[in-house]
């Protein structure tokens, strides 16, 4: 078993910031000491590897809690960023755990379990890094639930449904209600997607039919007040049930003054927000010659005022985590929607860059601590998702996941250099000060100088635990 | 120097839960380690002590940030907790650190830094854990801004006022948000004892003149709106100064609500509750024959369906630290206010019990997790005090300050045995499950097999620096 | 055409209480003038009849907005309040103008113009009050808001829709929007039956499942929070629209704090409570021997402690009408529901007793002024549904619509002496302290000496315009 | 006796809006009738004039229950509007009653009645309108409750307090407290300032020190969110007593939240706004020259983003009524305060021309009912402050205070033009489409043909009865 010493440094976890070495033996942390202490010293002599990190945070690897690979937007779209492609460039990124969702295979069966299935075939041998799986929950019938059971005990602990995308992967609330009430049984945790899907599929159709079919329409075609409705109902239905509840990729203050109101009321919420309702905004959308296409997720991004509302969002605990909601569409994919906003897929690529974009916001921008940057980008996900002690810190026995962060080395972010397999970049220029220097995956270098030096297939599946709900 | 090992326990920090032995130098920890690991065995081996700590939590040593030390509540009034009775109770209870009041000696200078020095003087020989100082400011003149200037370069980074106590220590809006407003220049923190002086103080006099003299009347007069109120306008001038604030002692659900309104407005605003509000409520001010003076402090003891609001306020980072507002009056004092509950002296002791008693209210009560229960009781008090990562944590560097906590040890509260120079204690017979089984204060063991091994005057004055104010 | 004069009284309008006297020409008011003035003499002498009013308040007919005559709650049951029974009991009442609901002919026209038609056959003949009919909106398709348009060309401008009923009345949030978008077009108004159906029909089941069958479980399983959800969906539906919005039978402060919410947003929101909501509760329910099932209809009967929030709406103008949802089960049918509570008819018959019982509740409560009680009994409802100023007030013009009410004429609400053609009262005992006196209908005395001396038949459809939405 | 009918109009009350004729006997309105009646036309012929309002609203006249003639800002500084002159613009504005502060003579008596008989002297041979006191209360001892019952038993039922003005007029809390718990025993309301004193008066000061002494940063230095939480204070103290409350002049978005929310607890808080408030905003403030001075007043304009919060609050009868705190300061005294916006004389003119501004903004504006407009400007005032239904009305009884007003007579507010002493006009330019055509005060034409025809001395002092607080 390799034995590798982390020096020079500054540790930071969601707790603490403290020079410290660290001790890894084998893929696990040994320990976290003084530098220049004698056990540190000893360690150093029997080591095989000292990695030097001097002027450098030290910090839990990233966890990407919401990313896409191998999605196809269209039915003759390629597949882009695979599990390999997309888990490389979260290790460039120091992302060294990503929870996909597993969703049903077109021609597969119906059960949870065959969505799960499919997901572990097509990512068993290719990720970089380590992977778990959520479910994506699109029908609710009387086997469901106790597919769901069956699928925490093999640790899928959570389980995706949606109150957008009418006709689509939209559930009615009662189904919903269904599976939040087994939740309290099984301990696993629901996550929304929260619009109100029926009045915006009217707006949409009435924009296209009066010719509004611009890239922006996407946006004003969506309000934020039909996101916190959303937010609302479904924290009532999380009441109702005494379960715990995630909403994924929360874009706007409004939802977020929901989700407060929400926890006020004693209600188990968490949340999520996203680099992209953070970073831009609708004049972005506006982009001329359908450049807005680019920048087309749902929830769409926001006019920029509502930003704010995530940040103190972020500050107060009202939201929890930070996650990309990676889809890596290309461009001539963007391009079919050319003509209808409708039709451009939805989704915004950016696994890659999201601890280095949160350093920037939340704690250069001043908003944020250290720790809570670490918290927001690893250790919260790592425990709501049941992956802590495990994941998400750097303590005795916890999984070497390791991101060597070197707070003075600016850089911008472009499509010609980025990792992901992605013909364009919604970021294309962001100055980004601090940046990703070596990165390890249980124990293996996987990043360093600027270069991947891991392996497809190193990555491994990580079977959950329930998560933990008291944050 | 001194190396000892706590083996055999779970860590807990604000972030962590893991098995981890720790390692002490001297003063300080020095690492953890995975438990066998052959770090840990060669540290064991050279080690003065090791303390076994298998089925216990290591947690770092408890912070009471609101202790008021040899005050007396009368002139004629005995000293009851000195400076050595009150922190060798703090010692039993797992409490390592104080921070104490200093207020204007009666006869003496009235620049803050008179209190400050008369307060050294009082606890520099005496104290058996470390201790440090808040200022109470009890008028503001021109030179007060400067003086708070210099007390935060000396070390001494906060400063209590009050809307309270009309004609005494009250301060009016000006004089708060004067000093708000230089706290943004020093890095000082503003602490309010946040209630509306003036209305109570007519409620008060005019009950005694109707009759209504018993110690339940203490709280009857003392409505939870007036304190909401006074909460509400000094974090209005918190967000007119830009400053941040801390609310001491928050009382009711309804001053949580108003400190969350303000958070949501994006003022920085934190706050504090006691024991005495989580644990005990209105109803102990009806016991009879005087028995209701026990309980009074103020705020008050509020009617029972106001603690689910503290607990909720716990729960979403709405308060952020639990501290005791330890005030150490005995019977005798109490009874100067039979028949007139104005004259009741203001105050319950609690010093020994705090940790203990968050463990079971929030741990065993389902509300918090472990790592909250630390993160209130220990580590969010020494960031925003200025006193981490030296204190609050367990990590290599940080003073080991170190609690070994036996989750699985009842026992019962009583005046009969606790350790606090007070002859009743307002939690007679409060069971609790967990108990205090071994506490360090910097690598030495100051409490072992129940009793008190340490020393007075043993105990440092903590220099602190400005508080980190991004929870 | 008949003159006549109610004088000696205290006229009592939305906005004035003054000793007048009313001059009534044929159908309409001609005038009101002070009392004993020549012009009144002059108008006495050749009056054809003159009422005296002494003591009394002479206040506009009451308008109730909401009935269900002719409704038959299962397949076999007997049609019980018919339009000529009904609209008897609603003038001992006091209430001259009724609004009832026409739904679709179980066999007929899915246009709604034809469930318009057939309530036209059913009442045009048989009515002793003016009435109106708004339409039951249960299915939306593209021809639908274009009946809308027409109907409100016609002078039925009111258009109910459901959140509540999951596969029965409901309409998915999308045509709701849709039909609101079209109100801004049109100028009618969408009311809504506010409760989240979905998930309301799987608790429901549940209960019944595991055997929780009686009658209090009717509002068990739809908890408060459930309205309050929808209250928040509809009104964030209007405000995406743009348009007005209107809530029928408001049941809990919880809803009334969504409709103040929505309305500190500046939506166009109005609600309707009803008496059942205001004096009777949860506990009514649970009357043993299946007595509760008096009580249930839907939403249904709170915890008393909801109903503060219901009567400070009224306060302020957070709810703006009150109405009866009027449903004359009688105690075969509601017996269905024994063993399953599902079965028991929803509805409550209450329209002979609405205004006293607000004279009651609000006026002799102290919770609203004398006007506020016209207002929300008479005309609130005459402007929102497109009335005024032919109904709602007693003012030259307007339909000679009065009631002759004294405050002081204690009586009791009995089954055995109420008008309605039900079985059992749910306000059994309940003792009212005014009572109506005389009532005219279009200047004909239609009640006196407690007999109804009207005829059926003599009610006119009341052709509506658009209502006035700003209040 | 003189008899006049007014006829031809739309009679608009509170409630309603009519065709009808006004029939007036003396000083009273004896009755109101449908036009071209037979007792309209026997009246007619005995009628002493006929006043023809074809095409006319027919309107109660406008109560301005906050005015300040004869109040000088400044030692030298003349007395500009006289109750002489100012009364006459207000009956130019259609405004027929009005209600002064009655403040402490400078040498005189500390007695509230010393005051009260002060402006009796005043007033009493000088007004054109009708007119009432209020009485400043600036010290609060053991004989102000007194003082304050037999001002009531006098008609003198309403008493102002602050909370700005720290150092001057401003009560502290338990003085505001007191005399709230005496008015729930004498039925007196409790008029508020509701500005944090303390805090302003610092953040002034230190404009100043630093050189920012531009009119503009009288308001800068007032932010709103003092202005709210005053507001939220002063309800807390009312909540506390048990009292009704009137807020004057709200001036901000912000401020209205907190009056909602304390209607929402249940508390009885009215409150008033103004034209400034809704019509002029802090860029007039800018306006060069020194002549931002013109609109400087107390509170201060606000940001324009701050007006829709002020007309939602008039909508949701959050805010009850429109008065002017019309200030007659010259521009001579505005001159003061070049220099240092603190001498600058607080107050605006515009008494004149409060009821032609709110038809223009409220009802051509969309946003508020005709009634509505009748409700703010003259009806609410009456009944709050207890003159109802003498005044506030067009009903049998009521004193024929009635205003013509033509809805298309477009003219401009000038200082050219406008009858108020004073030298410039804030308005100045601001078009109105509206505008008052003849004036009755009692019975007596005052204003006709765009001149006074009245006299001064006409007005009578209007004893009043304590308010309705159940609007």
């Amino acid at each position: 078993m390799s034995r590798v010493l982390v020096r020079g440094g500054t540790v930071v976890t969601a707790a603490d910031t403290v020079l410290a070495e660290v001790l890894i033996d084998g893929e696990t942390v040994l320990g976290v000491v003084s530098p220049g202490s004698q056990t540190a010293i000893d360690f150093a002599r029997g080591a095989d590897r000292v990695i030097e990190a001097a002027g450098c945070y030290v910090v839990p690897g990233g966890i990407d809690a919401h990313t896409h690979f191998e999605s196809v937007g269209q039915p003759e779209a390629p597949v882009l960023d695979t599990f390999e492609t997309g888990t490389i460039a979260s290790a460039y990124g120091g992302t060294t755990t990503v929870i996909d969702f597993a969703g049903p295979r077109p021609d597969g069966g119906q059960r949870l379990q065959d969505a799960v299935a499919w997901y572990h075939d097509k990512a068993s041998a290719s990720c970089a890094v380590d992977y778990a799986f959520h479910v994506m929950v699109q029908d609710v019938d009387d086997q469901t639930p106790l597919d769901m059971d069956e699928l925490v005990r093999e640790g899928v602990t959570s389980f995706k449904m949606f109150t957008a995308y009418a006709g689509r992967s939209y559930s009615p609330d009662d189904r919903i209600l269904r599976m939040l009430q087994q939740s309290t049984r099984n301990g696993g945790l629901i996550m929304m997607h929260a619009e109100n899907g029926f009045a915006i599929e009217l707006l949409r159709d009435q924009a296209v039919e009066r010719g509004d079919v611009d890239p922006v329409w996407h946006s004003l075609t969506r309000p934020p007040i039909l996101e916190a409705e959303a937010v609302h109902r479904v924290a009532a239905l999380a009441e109702v049930a005494g379960a715990p509840l995630y909403v994924v990729h929360v874009s706007s203050g409004e939802a977020v003054n929901e989700l407060a109101r929400a926890r006020d009321r004693g209600t188990t919420v968490f949340a999520e927000t996203c680099p992209q309702y953070l970073f831009l905004d609708l004049d972005d959308l506006r982009e001329p010659g359908f450049g807005g296409a680019k920048y087309v997720c749902s929830p769409p991004l926001r006019a920029a005022e509502q930003q704010n509302g995530l940040w103190r969002g972020l500050a107060n605990h009202d939201l929890h985590t930070v996650a990309t909601d990676h889809c890596p569409f290309c461009w001539a994919q963007k391009e079919i929607g050319r003509g209808d906003f409708r039709s451009i897929p939805n989704g915004i690529p950016g696994v890659e860059h999201r601890v280095e974009q949160m350093y920037e916001g939340a704690v250069l921008g001043g908003r944020l601590s250290l720790n809570r940057w670490v918290d927001v980008c690893s250790t919260a996900p790592a425990r709501l998702f049941g992956m802590y002690p495990r994941k998400g810190t750097i303590a005795p026995g916890a999984d070497a996941d390791i991101v060597v962060f070197d707070p003075q080395a600016p850089h911008v972010i472009s499509a010609a250099t980025h990792h992901m397999n992605v013909d364009y970049s919604a970021y294309e220029g962001q100055l980004l000060h601090g940046k990703v220097r070596t990165v390890l995956v249980r124990g293996s270098v996987v990043v360093e100088d600027d270069a991947f030096v891991g392996r497809s297939g190193y990555g491994r599946f990580v079977r959950r635990d329930v998560g933990d709900y008291l944050l």
